[in-house]
């Protein structure tokens, strides 16, 4: 039954998830240039599966993040953040030899953003199997894999120990792939890629990368080459046109609420975090997609990549709000 | 005679210096955290040894300095900066699996500065014996090594092959020890330290700093020593409290220009890349002081690490107005 994929009744246990840990330190100006000095914000805690456990505790789901900072105010930023939030941070490391990540964004005039990275070099690029906590290992049941952690191949290798791990005792996995194409001419990050689909229970693609990792010319084709695969569900996320749901026999299309964009960074992680929580604490599927269409739409409406996690009740108030001034 | 060290007629050359080159962000407000989000400014060009190079450049020296940045706007900005002011850029190398080095600082309510660095695994730290070029090397008449840029042995290695060319063919070199006391509790640190220092014709201490590197108890006994040692010409930048100037038989103390201080950081470079390029250009040593006092001066008064380079006339002029207004 699928919409009972996360619904573990006797098998409490932790989300878990690892990966990158950053700053974001933003360009206030539509346009703003790197190359000459302007007025900048931050700094704002970050990275993918940071932003999408510290969304995870706010839904209230137990959790637990492993990644490295350096030994750092914006280390101390990040780990402070997540636990004053409710994440177990027992397995963030602190790294005496590197800084903490960074990310520098400025949004281009039509709306793209331009970054200049800090991440491969920085604490996070120390991540190995190393780093790994038995004791979170076994608490685990749900670890979620962010394709943009995938960056080199000793965390290629810690994620592949921890899916093995977590699906061998009977744990679940969901994988938002996070990806540039040209990760994909990489044939190890492909092989990785096609690795962690196959242990992957809940696939959370954005629109345009259904068909990223699959054969099929059409989405359709897609998304029925990856159920196949053994994927349990499908949750493409449509940005502000909403998302859709698919597992083989239900479907499910839900409009996104409408908002005026401050920042778009986070939201799908935003998404990922409460949809994932809210399956793990045995939502049926459109409420826990309708909540997850919430909290993406209610991260963009603030700024800063972390700025927009949101409690259930916050989210309820995001909907009643929302719905009042429109239909969408 | 020491008042032409520098002055040799017949053998011109380039200035030439190596090191890291970073862009630093500022916090705007005193006593600004960086464990929560701000209001911050930047990038600007930075590094000890950009700094020094920018300020030679301004003066008219013929210079060129080697070092590394990111293939990214970090790296854009500051090689076009140094470009654009006639620094030779020939010699800095662009990596493309590195991130421009960077500072974030922030100032305390006590004038004090917090740092947070990313420079050992930037772009800088890649800094090899390999980015020596040839030809900047038999062009090089004038070598300056920054205490600062010795944070790897790969560094350190690269700087005494400069260091034993450039003297090879009867080039000079400058030291500005720019260090860290726990640096000397690293052997081969206070190793690579005294190797400089016995190829050193030109010692630019801060006030402190004199006694570091070497075993007299007295700020006197240490001047000699290092003398003794064969050092020419010893000039220890005082701050707010101007300069002394030392060779053994001829002294000079000169009082700082009385300035309202905005940002400290990149005077005393200022200082340094002024004293060299004026002397390396056969000024005498009380001009060359007091056209390096001046540099150091004016640089407070800019934000922004580089922000206060000066060409002589804008020295000329900021003497000028600075004398008007009081006698230090």
């Amino acid at each position: 039954m699928a919409d009972t994929a996360f619904h573990q009744p006797g098998k409490p246990g932790y989300i878990l998830t690892m990966g990158e840990i950053l700053v974001e330190i933003m360009a206030t100006e539509r346009g703003q240039s790197f190359r000459e000095p302007g007025t900048l914000i931050g700094p704002y805690a970050s990275g993918a599966p940071a932003i999408f456990i510290d969304q995870v505790a706010k839904v209230g789901s137990p959790c637990a993040m492993i990644g490295c900072v350096g030994d750092d105010d914006f280390g101390v930023l990040n780990v402070e953040r997540l636990r004053v939030d409710g994440v177990n941070v027992s397995g963030i490391s602190v790294i005496k030899t590197a800084t903490t990540g960074s990310a520098f964004v400025t949004y281009r005039e039509d709306g793209d953003r331009d970054f200049i990275y800090n991440i491969a070099n920085s604490a996070s690029g120390h991540l190995s199997v190393g780093n790994i906590r038995d004791d979170l290992l076994r608490q685990c049941s749900h670890f979620h894999v962010m394709g943009s952690s995938l960056f080199s191949f000793r965390i290629i290798e810690a994620m592949k120990k921890v899916i093995e791990t977590v699906k061998g005792h009977g744990g679940t996995v969901s994988f938002d792939p996070n990806i540039r194409k040209e990760m994909l001419r990489i044939p190890e990050m492909r092989e990785a890629l096609d690795f962690i689909l196959d242990y992957t229970d809940v696939f959370l693609p954005s629109g345009h990368e259904v068909m990223l990792l699959a054969s099929a010319s059409s989405e359709r084709g897609a998304i029925e080459e990856i159920l196949k695969r053994g994927v349990r569900e499908i949750v493409i996320k449509r940005g502000k046109d909403g998302c859709s749901y698919y597992d083989g026999s239900a479907e499910h299309d839900l409009p996104a609420l409408r908002v005026d964009e401050i920042d778009p960074t986070g939201a799908g992680d935003c998404f990922g975090g409460t949809y994932i929580a809210c399956r793990a604490q045995g939502f049926a599927i459109e409420r826990a997609l309708t909540y997850a269409c919430a909290a993406g739409a209610r991260a963009v409406t603030q700024r800063g990549p972390m700025e927009g996690t949101a409690t259930l009740a916050e989210l309820d108030d995001f909907i009643s709000h929302a719905s009042e001034q429109s239909h969408g």
